[in-house]
Formats: structure tokens, sequence, C-alpha cells
């Protein structure tokens, strides 16, 4: 099978717009098949400000209420994906932005309201890797949001780490699949006050261990679940890295089974 | 060649979400090859009011500045687009959302901003048939966002009637097209003040005659210019008509050369 790089970028990597075109640029000169899957920043956060729009949150979660879907619809499946399509485009790349309704690619089923209302929060429940793989065959580059659908017009919320994590699984069907997280830092840090500290491998039993420690990052924890997720699924390599992790001199962090 | 239908939805349709949604309907029942354009209604200039921003005029068009590129962006890219890609996956149809820059689909140069800078602005330069003959191939519903982009990277506001009558002449090289401008009325009025003064024909001669008149609406002028560039370069039939203009029962307005 041919091999496919399926890259997640997000966090202060999308608000940088000097960082964000310097990975743009690298991403587009990656061979052979290829996916990009963004979040969102905190670009959602500041426009919600910007219109009086308040963000609910329980338990360190955010409520996606009808209003904050609007803006989430607007600042990642429009400003964010449209600007990072043409920038790819300005380096060569013939990128074209989806959301999960778009050519059906992402189906999911609003998450049950209880014990905590989430609002309109996506669960995937199918990807149609023929809808994705059709364009990758048209040397078209996929740019995802990560926005999703139920199929009857209700446009839904999902975690884009997650969405990168499940599109990579559902390709295994069809390429050897490699997922890099890549962000703001050279890998997972031991210390998240010592950007010097970066694990070069984590394996399950390093895993529990990051777990029960302290020092990580809040936000390491779930994006290594999904790490593991994908490769019990089949997707061949993981890594969690920074914007130049595909230079051959770079630092990243290997996730292993 | 085969018959493809492109459809340009604008104005009050795409505020009123039954109206829409009655439409959306209509669209996905319609067999054969088919594209949809669309404006932005009234919610960019909403929007842009909720962010207290200013909308600068001159001579009646409006200056659009980075800050309503990105509202534009947002509203027309995002909100817009994927609320009716996700209405017709409910309805049954495989669309896709694109902006110009998306498949790199359409590419337009930024105004020259003399005598008037009207900001991002783009002129269309190439329409990359390509591109959405492929994804027509695919079986996908193309639905176009009135975006565009330069290939360096900028993104660009285009006047939707300009990209529907553009896009229409350039799929005659591949499809028997017929273009047909959807809006609120069943046709083009005769007088802006009696809904059924619906004009059944206008041609060059009749369309003087309404440029000379005082009783027409304001955008419609130029919207029949678009219509009558697009039949001179080759596109098979264009109508003027409302949402049920596809119903064998309904007025429309023909134009014709």
């Amino acid at each position: 099978m041919n091999k496919l790089n399926l890259i997640k970028i997000g966090g202060n990597l999308i608000d940088d717009a000097i960082q964000l075109d310097s990975f743009l640029n690298r991403f587009a000169q990656l061979e052979g098949a290829k996916v990009l899957v963004h979040g969102g920043g905190k670009m959602a956060t500041s426009m919600a400000e910007k219109m009086g729009l308040s963000v609910q949150m329980i338990e360190g979660r955010r409520i996606t209420d009808a209003s904050n879907l609007e803006i989430i619809t607007m600042v990642y499946g429009g400003l964010i994906n449209k600007k990072i399509v043409a920038q790819l485009q300005a380096h060569g790349s013939n990128a074209l932005g989806l959301s999960g309704a778009d050519g059906n690619s992402i189906l999911a089923q609003k998450r049950v309201a209880a014990p905590i209302d989430f609002g309109f929060v996506g669960d995937i429940t199918t990807v149609n890797t023929k809808s994705i793989t059709a364009l990758i065959s048209l040397d078209i580059v996929p740019v995802m949001s990560p926005i999703t659908h139920d199929g009857e017009g209700q446009l839904l919320n999902t975690n884009a780490d997650t969405i990168a994590a499940t599109v990579a699984a559902a390709l295994t069907e069809h390429y050897d699949v490699h997922l890099h997280y890549c962000f703001d830092k050279d890998g997972v840090l031991e210390n998240i006050n010592d950007e010097t500290s970066i694990i070069r491998t984590i394996d399950l039993q390093k895993y529990e261990q990051l777990k029960a420690s302290e020092n990580i990052a809040g936000g390491m924890l779930p994006k290594l679940h999904n790490c593991f997720e994908a490769l019990k699924k089949g997707v061949q390599k993981v890594h969690v890295g920074g914007p130049k992790m595909f230079d051959k001199t770079s630092f990243y962090t290997k996730i292993e089974l």
C-alpha cells in the first residue's frame, strides 16, 4: 500500500501567522498522499468575545450552544480553513477544504445530553473514506476542519485530535498511514515547565506513568489517548512534535504500543 | 454534450431558513450534473454590526477592507456554505462546498485601487474547469461561495452573480449549460412595485428599454448584464425566477440574445 501522511495542526501554531505559513510551506513540499486536519486555536473564543457571546464551561469543557456552533462554523469552517487552503495553493499544493458535511466525509451523532449537555458536539460514527480517497486520487489535498454533521442537516463540533485519529484509522484500509500531531512544542514534555524535556518514545507503560504524574500538560493526556487508539486501529506510525518535525534533524516524540 | 444546471441563489432566499430549505429540497431532486452558487444575503452586514465593524460604502458599493474580508470569509465561506452543504446532504445530494481557493477553482486579481479603492475585491481571471468537472464526475455537487483567491495566498470578495455567469460560461466547454438566477421574486418585474408584472422574455432590445426605465430594481440591471454576458459566451439558456422556478407550472423570466 502507498504511504499517506495525515497531519493535525492546532494550538498556537494556528494563531501565529508566521509559524503557520512556515509550517504550510513545509507541508506543501511533503511528497505523496497527504491530509491536513486543523483545530481552531484561540480565534473562536476571541471572536465569541467580540460578539459579546459567553462561552459556558462545565468541568473544564466547552459547551457548544447554537450561537457558539455558528461561531465555530464561521471561524473553523470559514476563516481558518479558507486561509490555510489559499496559503497552500500559494505554496503549490492543490488543497481543498472540507467539513464533515462536505462530500459527506464525516458523519457523527450528537452526544447524549446526560449527565452533561455539551450541546452541538458530535461523536464520529462513520468516516466516508470513498469520498476522501477519491479526492486524493485527483491529486487534491484535503484540509479538514473540526466540524462534522449528522446527515440530517445538523452541523456538529468535533474535537480535531479525535478527527485526526479516526480519519487516520479509517484510511488504513487504503494506505499505510503515518499520523503526526503537530503543535508549538517539539514533542511531549516530561515536565511542562522544561521545554528541553522532550520524551523520545512513549509506549503504553510510559503513558500510564505520565497519567500518574502531575507535571504533564492537561491537554496532552487526551491527545495521547487518541494516539494509542490510532495505533490500535492499524495506523503505522504516530508522532507528536513541532512545526519542524518533518526536517530530518528535528526532534519529536514517537508513540508506540 | 450533457446538460448542466448552474443555479445561483441570493438575497432574501438565503436569509429565510424555510424558503431556503424548500429550495434546497427542490435542488436536490434535480437530475443530472449541477452546480450551486450562493451569495451572502444580509448576514454578513448584520455580523459586521454585531462585531462593531462599520461597512464603508462609496457610490453605493461596499468597500471590502481586511476586517470585512474576514467577515465575508467567515459568513459566506463558513456559515452559509456549510449550512447549505449539510442541508443538501440531508436531502440526499452529495454536496461539497468550495471557495475559489478550494481546488484552485477560481483565480482572480485584486481590483486596481484607482479611481476607487474597493479593497479586497477580486475580478475573475481563470475558472479551473478541470477541478470542477472532476468533482462532478465523482457525482459531487459543487456549492460555491462568492470568494476567490489570487494564487498568492490572498482571498478576495467576488460578486456571486458574476461568479455564476463566469463559471457557467467556462463550463460550456464541457456541458450544455443552463444558468438560473434564483431569488425571492418570480422573475424580473416590469415595475418594482407590482409583484405580478413579471416580464416573460427579455431580449437585448427590451434590456435597453429597461435600462432607460426608472421602475426596475437597481440590483437587477447588473444581474441582467451578467445574463447577457453568459449568453454571449455560449451558455444555452438563462432564466431569472423564484425558488419554485423548476416546477413546470411556475413563471420565470427568460433571457435571450
